[in-house]
């Protein structure tokens, strides 16, 4: 069983785009025990498409395109794909119910993106207006997606893989397992994963680091061999790990203090306000998170959070004592439970031989407690440090409200 | 003549790696005036391997792999292409002492990597072990890289390229041009580009969407074409342009403050830090950012901003009152020289008849004057409600301060 993914767009051929769709849909169709074969990169250009669309409908028995369904002129996969299996056009009113509904009766592509190949299943684009559709033909399953990463990913798990585990369960019959851990890294983690390798050779292992956060994949037949396996990499890191549905640390800190009935609130100088972002994306945070005081410039932790002029002067806007300061400030101004402060040098210029570029200051703490407060130095480039640090301090602060682990030093 | 890049390895396949090779090597190559045939993964088995690269021996004249080139066992590529054209193996010389000079005699993996093709011509690593190859054979180019895209990016610029422009100059000699828009979307431009598209049809279009921008990439050999094209797009959506080096509506913003020397604040509710984080993860932003109030809790936005909890319980959150009433703050607060505030209701729950999801309330002022206020409706999900509603107001931001462009309504 051949599975082929085909990602359609003259921006991948000419590098404006970087085709992070195949790794996507590689990623989720790996964990759910399906082996892709190989990944194509198709023009828009339409003899082009075609010619490339046949040769892939001789080679492979599974396949999954995205890109190419907007309305507009460059938007070819449709209209090729309906010759390839012989469909005619029609209008699905399914399509069109669901699109006047989230657009009004006045969106302009309505009727083009509801016209659809009448053999073709509509998938409904619950964000976008261009609906996925399915084609089914002598044993063989094309799932066909939107470009935008996005609507792409929703309904491919919401609607697409579902459907192809009815069709085309997985031969293989493989458990995933999956273990989050913040703060770790894959030097950290390496050594112990040969370890538990040797004694579990059944088990295959994938370690996928993030900024800050660190996912260790487990597949495996032998269900004893993946729970002994993963039982080893809990009582090893068990201080490291927290649960999320997507692997994110700022989940766990969000479902903490819903549940816990807690507030927080920051104050941001180098993350910029990343923290804030990364809380306020998931919905719900308004239950407890009251908010940020992005203070980038001196003025502003002054004049905002009260950081005294003279420990500015005195020890700079990245130290112990400012960030001690700040922290008073949040807790002053917003009345919240708890709360992180943070300056640091995101880089790339702003560094000194005492304070290099990459040197942070934070303090967490609970409000009427002495807080805890830690340096550290963030690595990689300006983007990356800001990153890494904004889940760095969530690890913390999870750590400490959750499992009473002081939030510095980040490894002990 | 067919160009075709071919990344090798399972980690692409499997999506614990996202292929940024492919769209490095398609966009030089796309500069410099070729154009790529398409893009293809293939798997390190060597089977596999082995009849999808005959493959694309049939198919393309140009042919781009990257990756399999390591000491490691599973690391084929070099010897599956000497079987494909007929080549003995040899220890060469100049890779050796390359390899010798850089890493010295104890290098473990010295023989393996200095011994490869007799038919093919090494393209020296000047950062790692592998040497990359090039095969010349029957007017058909083989340059093998390997998958280390510093490596493999140093070796391309450096002597990949070169090569390639001597052997083969580009036949098509198009011109790339990109225009970016704020505050458009696809349905807006797509009549234009078709009556362009009629009137200068050697000019290949295609309409990259993000979140409130759109980006229009233009290619032609003609270039009369291509200049009345870009100038026939100017002047129909003048009003929408801005200038930046990787298309994102806050580098224009970020590029006019340091300009002009002005400062910038905001306050921020629903965006929850997103377009403080989006400014300050650009280098420099200290310049002219002075910070963000993001003021997610009511108590919050009268505690810090000093919006009357009367015009909260009268108009609510989200209303013309209450952002007109944050700008003030941020002005009284940061002494910015502008700023921005925003409310809204990303969802998905919190809506109500009067006010549904996506209900967006911003003022965008110069301190000391009337601001501009204005509502929009956000659509999409949580997610890219907050996405879009960023970048709308950079975009209402940037026509205000650099076109003297009223902020509302964004499409006049």
């Amino acid at each position: 069983m051949q599975i082929e993914l085909v990602a359609i767009g003259d921006e991948l051929l000419r590098g404006t785009t970087i085709n992070t769709n195949g790794a996507f849909l590689s990623r989720h169709l790996s964990e759910n025990g399906y082996r892709i074969s190989r990944h194509t990169t198709l023009s828009d250009d339409p003899v082009v498409l075609k010619e490339g669309l046949q040769e892939v409908l001789k080679r492979s028995t599974i396949v999954i395109t995205t890109g190419g369904l907007g309305p507009t002129c460059d938007d070819r996969t449709r209209e090729i794909l309906a010759r390839l299996f012989s469909s005619e056009f029609h209008f699905n009113e399914s399509v069109a119910a669901d699109l006047k509904k989230r657009f009004g009766e006045q969106l302009i592509s309505l009727e083009d993106q509801a016209t659809i190949p009448a053999k073709a299943k509509p998938i409904l684009n619950r964000i976008g207006t261009a609906p996925g559709l399915i084609f089914t033909e002598d044993q063989k399953t094309w799932i066909i997606l939107p470009g935008v990463p996005q609507e792409m990913q929703e309904m491919f798990l919401n609607d697409a893989l579902p459907y192809l585990q009815k069709i085309h369960p997985s031969c293989v019959q493989k458990k995933l397992d999956q273990l989050h851990f913040s703060l770790l890294y894959e030097s950290l983690v390496d050594p112990t994963l040969r370890i538990l390798q040797e004694q579990y050779p059944q088990v295959d292992v994938g370690i996928y680091p993030g900024y800050g956060s660190l996912m260790v994949s487990m597949l495996s037949s032998q269900e004893e061999q993946l729970e002994q396996f993963r039982t080893g990499l809990q009582k090893k890191f068990g201080p490291y790990l927290f649960e999320s549905p997507n692997g994110k640390i700022e989940e766990a800190v969000h479902s903490w203090f819903i549940k816990n009935k807690k507030t927080l609130a920051l104050a941001e100088s180098c993350t910029g306000g990343l923290m804030a972002a990364h809380l306020t994306a998931l919905s719900g945070a308004s239950d407890y998170f009251l908010g940020s005081f992005v203070t980038y410039s001196n003025a502003m932790k002054t004049q905002v959070l009260g950081v005294p002029e003279s420990t500015l002067r005195q020890t700079g806007a990245v130290s112990k004592e400012t960030v001690a300061a700040m922290l008073e400030g949040v807790f002053k101004q917003s009345g919240a439970d708890f709360g992180i402060a943070i300056s640091g040098i995101a880089g790339p210029t702003g560094g000194s031989d005492q304070k290099p570029v990459g040197t942070m200051w934070a303090a967490i703490g609970e409000r009427g407690k002495v807080p805890d407060i830690g340096t550290f130095i963030a690595k990689g480039n300006r983007q990356t440090r800001i990153l890494s640090t904004t889940n760095n301090l969530f690890g913390a602060l999870y750590r400490k409200v959750a499992k009473g682990i002081p939030a510095f030093p980040f490894f002990s």
